[in-house]
């Protein structure tokens, strides 16, 4: 086992730690080790929202989620003689859960998947579902099942949901005036068009006094990828897996976090994935001026790893980016998406789940979003595939109609 | 083999045949065969411009190319018993280019992929390849491989980029209105919003006289997918898949074509896809009222087969939907995807090819086109996966840097 | 489709074509065509009985057939350059069944599987299944059904199941002299331990006269597997597969048949696997001095195709060498294999099907044939796989008993 | 993480531990533990030579490895309610190595593969390999890489070697005299032809007296697989996987050990795997009568899980039973696969690796050993795999010819 250079003690809140991290993007927050090229070593995680969604029967903590200490993010880890320019080479060499006892923190041999009430943070498919939702689902090795959604079993894909590299201060300039630009359109909307800075609930390190203040009203939240990376929700991004940043800080700052045991393509219900602690081991190198060698001057390119589980059969549900409502959207892929999850929710209620419980699944499990035609003028076409073998019963359609699951389970609702 | 429903010589134009299929939509355009659940046929299909598109070295005839004739669909095959409200389930059980002699039609021995004008069909970066250009590809049994592109080879998936049933009176009513209303929005745009129907090169099986008329001036276009189906272009839709399609017109009046050798998804150049002319065994069956029963009242449903070839190795690219001039977009997988393909542009032009070489190999090698996070405000992040296989240089980073491809070999470019 | 240059009439015999081929290796046999490295071609096969097993409910034509005749090998091929010592490259580009209309020969949409008499060429197991047993398989696009064996679907994995360059006659020489050695060690026993050289039914191209007569009393039986690759039924050197052979006759003399449409690793019902007649598009290379430089003195190595059908579940059975009387036997895993298939055969009738029926199921479904530990005395350990999805039922074991199949269908058993 | 009933303390020897395993089969070994069915739990497992191999460049621990001390097992585990005629399902939930600082112990951070002498062991292909070497390797997360051999790197399928339930006295009676008679038949052959009680060495949990050393005297070795599963050393009885076991005495009385990082099929070098201590996670579970509803009297049948390293590239090797001296053998399929892994063996030395080498890589590495023809007499056909992927150089065949390693490491022989 590599050495841990960040480690998390699951009884204390993350600002208690020995050594701090962070929950926005900024250059200046300080390294909390140096690494070199080369080296290998363990970081530990806390699960996003620092122990506030507990394993019980009750979506509250859902409803009143703190969106403002997101992404509780391990790091920086400066790695010696890395320069704007290069790119980080970081190889995930292992991620799992936190491997101690049963306990209280999500990571300690179970996680969650929320559906976020409109009014905070929303979600993929929120004008449908506005409420507040949660389902805890227990691991059981590699596998994950809930109580909260019966006949569903699958293997979990783990990985790190947001990974990156600290921007520079212009690239950070950048952000703010485009995302600010954009909220600037519609400062009402609900959910927000973009999140601006926030010093509220920022933890910035071991920054204090002035600096912390001048950087908690720059710093980026944490929620949007962008070039550095970022919260890309990539649910391939497991054990095995090569990924190439570009650095536009001395030293790089590679910061990391949001674990999950697994996730479906596109995260769709915002906490969509299976949420959890845990630890991760890292092998960093560096490829000097590699940015501008292989044209990577933004937004992570990876290799990823070759043992993802194996399924051979799905049951794929397409799309087109024509609204609920009949109205024609020109080429709009984002739409076509919803539509296909929307076709896959509608179909998984006949084999006798709730809908809010297939939204659950379509985050949570190891779905595959793909795009399909985006071309033919007015429709983007979009499918989604689920893999038959997760479902204690056969989902495919038949002459002989669905097999109703049992009834009984249901995924909790916040209460109002 | 299976009997030979609509057969087509390779020698004639599509309108010469024995029987006639048609390249738009409409419930009235009569079937050229009954088929009984349970039966399993041949369909010969050819390609999509009907042979307007040569295997030579100029791009003239994609900059040329006759869009009021697209799709070439054999069809509708009416199947007895199919009722409105019932699910047809298509079996694809084999499709291939045409089994005969080498010679000048697509599909017999080679395939072509075009990146189409902006001023003729455009694509998915047009306003970064704005002119035409052209690659063809050699067959070589399940292998494509291109004087035009070197260094390449890949596995086909073939599968036929267009299948689907008839649409209802109200169904086609409702698409010409929606897509009319769209169009309405921004008439003089090029490319335009949508198509409106156009008598100009329809063909409609065999109807004449006046109900030809009827029929041109009202049928739908064929290159958006829709409801029915349609021209979804997805590429995992080949030998050994089951499909599930919405009846709309009593016997359901499938049709199909536009067979691809292989495609990657989305299909970004529009006519991405290695085009061809072929042949395609299906057998059909019905599920009574399946539309109510499993709640698939719009779009395909399918089971992919499986049979795809397998690789293990990907590079993959991220992009966010944040424009090339730095504005930000709200959740927008269809830039955001956009994104990622430019990445992979500029990456595989460090390793020798141009531009667009790059840009073929994207839409026509079985490239894989996930949505990542949608969710996070404001960014929505596509990746895009290229099987580091089908190039003969190894082309993942490295601090050795890219080992360019042999120069000399280009992509045909149409003159102006 | 490339240029065929070994055609077969399905209407005529194999010894009435245009070209005939041969069913007997030996280095003087003359080549029915010359290619030259690059060239790619189509060759037809015929089924390995020349159309003796018909496609009918009795299984007296596998307990009488004609097991002189076997195989009919399309060739030699002749490869312009190839000199002794060289590598044969050979790419299978295609290969598939006859591809024209419905007939009476093996391969024209059907196959059939065989358990052959003890006396009349046995079997892996042919000491439990001493009596003649027949299966058809009816094939759809990629798929095999039986009307003998109910319940059971799979995707063909079609491949030759021989193929090999022409012996030299020192290599013919040592053949004749090691398996006549073998031979007599126990000349009466039935089976017998090898085949001796056999003039009657011998097939030897153009030959005629005295060079009939004198290569027909020396040339080798096809039936076994030897340095020059031949009959090694290796079920996954199918499309796109590239094979290496050693040369040792100038100009390599390749010969190939035995066309499979689908087959279990061992091919262990003898003629186990789906045996059709089809065609095979292959395009060959060489490797000068390629023998020396790789260390391939003899036997084929290859690198398989990338697109097998995949199956992610498979149930396995494991067996040790110890007899079915219960003596051991010292690290055979031959008979541990057999130990295995039997436990799986044992299984399967559980589920309702007749002890043959499994045993024909093992023969010609994918199933995967594995060595496990073979150094831990005295037990060698093998295992067998069977994919479960092949089953309409779920055959895994659980506390609620096998679901057993229809009843009615079984494999037709000859009489005496 | 599920409760630990075995714990195991990585600075003591195995014979130390506050609970105390075993290393020999006898119905009358008292349990550590009972668990209940659908109970899960974790068990610490020792390397099978509790520590005689050091992570050193020296072979001379393998020379003198002490066979009479293996395999470390872990348990029994008595099962409630499991009765004689039951099936026991036991779930590997999770398996991987010490999950501790890194030490002297193998499984902290390390393994090994030896070649055992012929005097202490042999191997798969000790006539050619008599000499004892050793490769140790390095776990970087999921993959490993030896010091002793350049230029390969593959992930781990970590999976125990061994696991099994407790013979009855009867079954136990039956191995006793087989093996026996097996040995009475050349009682002088290196390595012996089968290894008789041996009390020297024997560790049986808690017994001590004169129950001791009836059991002692009467206990079967745990090196072969049996039918009660055993050593079987299957390589894809790895996480995920369900494994069914026969149950021969109340309670079932599970016992395990011998975790490998990796292993090829057949763990050819005899410790061919990479050999660790670790922790496995199970779930057990029992159906009643099992034995007799399914037809499962002996060996383990079971359901591989779907998390195996996917490789889509392999080099084959084929291999006939005939000898290296040119005896011919009738249908060997052990002498088969020894002749393919020679030739995979001689093929590797053209790269440049040394034939110890090679043969520690086919023991170690996740090759694929597959029965081919098994029916065609006289001679089996034996198949090996080798993924490409694995090694840093292409091994593929070409006219080009071999790209050699970088020189210099070696794998360490014992002195004499």
């Amino acid at each position: 086992m590599p050495e841990v250079l960040f480690p998390l003690d699951s009884t204390k809140k993350f600002t208690e730690q020995v050594l701090v991290g962070h929950n926005r993007w900024h250059p200046d927050i300080p390294a909390v080790a140096t690494v070199r090229p080369g080296q290998s070593f363990r970081v530990d995680c806390r699960e996003w929202f620092d122990g506030a969604i507990h394993n019980d029967d009750s979506a509250d903590d859902v409803r009143d989620a703190p969106l403002p200490i997101v992404h509780a993010l391990s790091g920086p880890f400066s790695v010696s003689g890395a320069e704007p320019g290069d790119l980080l080479v970081v190889d995930i060499l292992d991620v799992g859960p936190i491997p101690q006892e049963t306990g209280p923190l999500a990571g300690q041999g179970w996680g969650y998947t929320g559906i976020f009430p409109k009014q905070n943070g929303g979600g993929f498919l929120t004008d449908y579902f506005p409420d507040a939702y949660k389902a805890i689902w227990d691991f059981s090795g590699q596998q994950a099942t809930s109580r909260h959604i019966p006949g569903v079993t699958f293997t979990g894909m783990i990985h790190p949901g947001l990974m990156g590299t600290a921007p520079s201060a212009a690239l950070l300039a950048k952000w703010n005036q485009r995302e600010g630009a954009l909220r600037a359109t519609d400062p009402d909307r609900v959910p927000p068009l973009s999140l601006p800075p926030l010093p509220d609930g920022a933890i910035l390190g071991s920054l204090t006094g002035a600096d912390f203040d001048r950087v908690a009203a720059e710093a980026a939240r944490t929620a949007p990828p962008r070039e550095n990376g970022g919260n890309q929700d990539i649910k391939n991004m497991t054990k095995g897996t090569r990924v190439f940043y570009p650095v536009y800080v001395p030293g790089a700052n590679l910061s990391l976090g949001d674990l999950h045991f697994s996730q479906g393509d596109g995260e769709i219900t915002f906490c969509g994935a299976i949420e959890m602690g845990g630890f991760i081991d890292l092998h960093v190198d560096v490829i000097k001026g590699g940015m501008t060698t292989y044209g990577v001057s933004e937004n992570a390119i990876f290799l990823p790893g070759n043992v993802a589980p194996q399924y051979s059969q799905w049951l794929a549900f397409s799309g087109i980016s024509v609204t609920t409502d009949g109205e024609q959207r020109y080429l709009d892929s984002q739409l076509a998406f919803q539509r296909a999850c929307l076709h896959a929710i509608d179909y998984l209620t006949k084999f006798g789940y709730s809908p809010e419980q297939a939204y659950l699944i379509l985050g949570a499990a190891p779905i595959e979003g793909r795009f399909s035609g985006v071309v033919d003028i007015p429709n983007s076409c979009a499918t989604v595939y689920l893999p038959t073998a997760i479902f204690d019963v056969d989902v495919r359609p038949s002459a002989a109609g669905p097999t109703r699951i049992k009834p009984g389970a249901s995924a909790p609702k916040s209460t109002f």
